[in-house]
């Protein structure tokens, strides 16, 4: 019997909301399964939390989540706290702080009918993003100068090091080898303008190409990618990307899959120094908040990307096969994807398929 | 009568190709108006210059550029040359030595089969992107730590001044007031993880919103840009970002024209203290250059945009129509639109239809 510590940070917005969906989804399994259960502590961080005490998590919450198996979380961000200050005190810090260098988001497309493209078959759209995700772009270095007069200038250093751009692109490799799809990756890059750091990974990647020579490789310019992306997604298997450009293009392949309702994502420390978290694409979406209008499918889909991380692939299957069920019928699920549903009834739905499913 | 001294600069693989068509537009135009005459030098700088001399261009190359009312480029860039070499020693060179700072491109459908998002008609993909053209993460600032060893770092730092960021607002605006279509600016931040270049570029944007208070504006992050530019087109009309994310949502703009084949662009400076330059999207394309295959509509649109700039809007009216036209009949066009063409047909046929148009 495996009994896993799991901590859960549903944060702002439809966080909250989606969140609860997650739990009655692991709970379900854990019902059905007896060898294994989950002991889920709840931290009330985030933006609410931050007007009331001035800051976003606890001084010592890094060593408070330290002794979980993982991390669950919902989303951060609320008008009222500036986006800089929610992400970089909360999220970042805990992606940077727990050295999850791999931001891992699957792009699936489960019924045609979500694509907003033309003629596209379900098949035409399985890619899934090798993002780095605890450095380069966002690594928070920089400055003003002359902060505030009219010869003001900004700065902002991407930093990359070897050690991560290398590990990075290795799990892209591994990962392409046992996906067993075109066995290929595709390295995102802007070498033609970006000259210090996108050279760099360009020369890391060649190096990395010559190591693992039975995988493919190609290199595209990150405004091209974004082009290939919507006029050949068949041909995408493993993308590695930097920071910005996996945040960028993991957003654009959402809407390929049929939008952030679907877009599910993982923060992961491979070496499991730490625990690893696991967090949909989507936002906290303040515009819908508290509505019941969230779709909670991505955040149910994360949590079967945790069962997946701690062994259970097997449940998994299960929940990635309820979620296709329930897309069958299409008025039971949110308004983002044409129904009357609301997230509560969706999550409950999903649910009961699995029991079904046994 | 107007005489125009154009510098004309093919560069490389197909920009060879669709040069020819765009001056041939201008020929025609000119034959027609006996008020207005082109004087083209041609230069034949690029990949193949490099090659046999060293460098991508002459050092007085500037010099020798500056006495031209105007710019025409085809396309820079070929296997055998560093990408960061040939495109940062010319197009980067002329771009920031001109300091043509604006770097305007219109995504707009002409022909609704061409977009590749379901249900999408002609009227609802029209907006244009200004996008910040000399500094800002292209700065080319950075260096390598400990290169080649196992603890190397890569630097690349993003340069943005208050005097360009400003003058790049203001042009944005000014263009909304003018377009009247939605009379809106759609600034593009990622403030929320680049700490610094973007929080200030959501300072100045704020600023210049509370002058033109006449114009409705929206900001959002680049990677829901991304998102939003496929979900809801039809809601974007000035759209002004940095350097980088202009780069790249236009590039994803131009998917959504149809492709490439129809994206035009101009590298402004406002001032005219220095001649501006005139080039599609497009780059030199090696896969296809040398076999007539390339779609010239984009370098013709371009040309269309280099006679707007040089105040004869009538005229580029003109051949706006008469691509349209061409588009009605389908086989005549190159493979990238379904038809049989070749580069210089389509070519021939937009000049004949501007001839009868009269
Ligand atoms: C909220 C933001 C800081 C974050 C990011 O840019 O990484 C988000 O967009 C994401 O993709 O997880
Ligand atoms: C070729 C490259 C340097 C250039 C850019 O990134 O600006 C191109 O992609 C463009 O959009 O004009």
């Amino acid at each position: 019997m495996k009994n896993y510590k799991i901590a859960v940070i549903p944060g702002d917005g439809i966080g909250i909301e989606v969140m609860n969906e997650g739990i009655k989804v692991l709970n379900t399994l854990s019902k059905l399964n007896k060898d294994i259960a989950f002991n889920f502590d709840w931290y009330d961080w985030g933006c609410e939390y931050y007007l009331k005490h001035g800051k976003m998590m606890d001084e010592d919450g890094l060593e408070k989540l330290k002794k979980y198996d993982a991390i669950l979380l919902g989303a951060v961000g609320f008008p009222g706290v500036p986006d800089h200050i929610s992400l970089r005190d909360l999220l970042l810090k805990i992606r940077q702080g727990f050295n999850q260098y791999i931001n891992l988001r699957p792009i699936k497309l489960l019924t045609a009918q979500d694509c907003p493209l033309k003629n596209k078959k379900v098949e035409d759209i399985d890619m899934v993003f090798v993002r780095e995700n605890t450095e380069g772009e966002y690594a928070g270095v920089g400055g003003f100068q002359r902060e505030g007069t009219k010869d003001e200038v900004a700065l902002q250093t991407s930093v990359f090091t070897r050690k991560t751009t290398e590990k990075v692109m290795e799990y892209a490799f591994q990962l392409a080898k046992s996906r067993k799809k075109l066995n290929k990756v595709t390295s995102v890059t802007k070498s033609n303008a970006l000259n210090y750091s996108m050279v760099f990974w360009d020369r890391i990647f060649k190096e990395k190409s010559n190591v693992y020579t039975d995988i493919k490789t190609e290199s595209f310019h990150v405004d091209a990618t974004s082009m290939y992306m919507l006029q050949r997604p068949e041909s995408f298997d493993v993308v590695v990307a930097s920071n910005l450009f996996g945040d960028i293009l993991t957003d654009l392949g959402a809407t390929l899959q049929g939008g952030l309702g679907f877009a599910a994502g993982a923060n992961i420390n491979p070496e499991r120094e730490y625990p690893s978290m696991f967090e949909p694409v989507h936002g906290s979406a303040p515009e819908i908040a508290g509505k019941g209008l969230a779709n909670p499918i991505a955040m149910i889909w994360t949590a079967k990307m945790m069962l997946d991380f701690l062994g259970h692939e097997d449940l998994g299957e299960r929940i990635m096969k309820s979620i296709v069920e329930a897309l069958n019928n299409r008025e039971k699920l949110t308004p983002d994807l044409g129904g009357s549903g609301t997230t509560n009834e969706v999550g409950d739905r999903i649910c009961k398929i699995i029991e079904n499913i046994g």
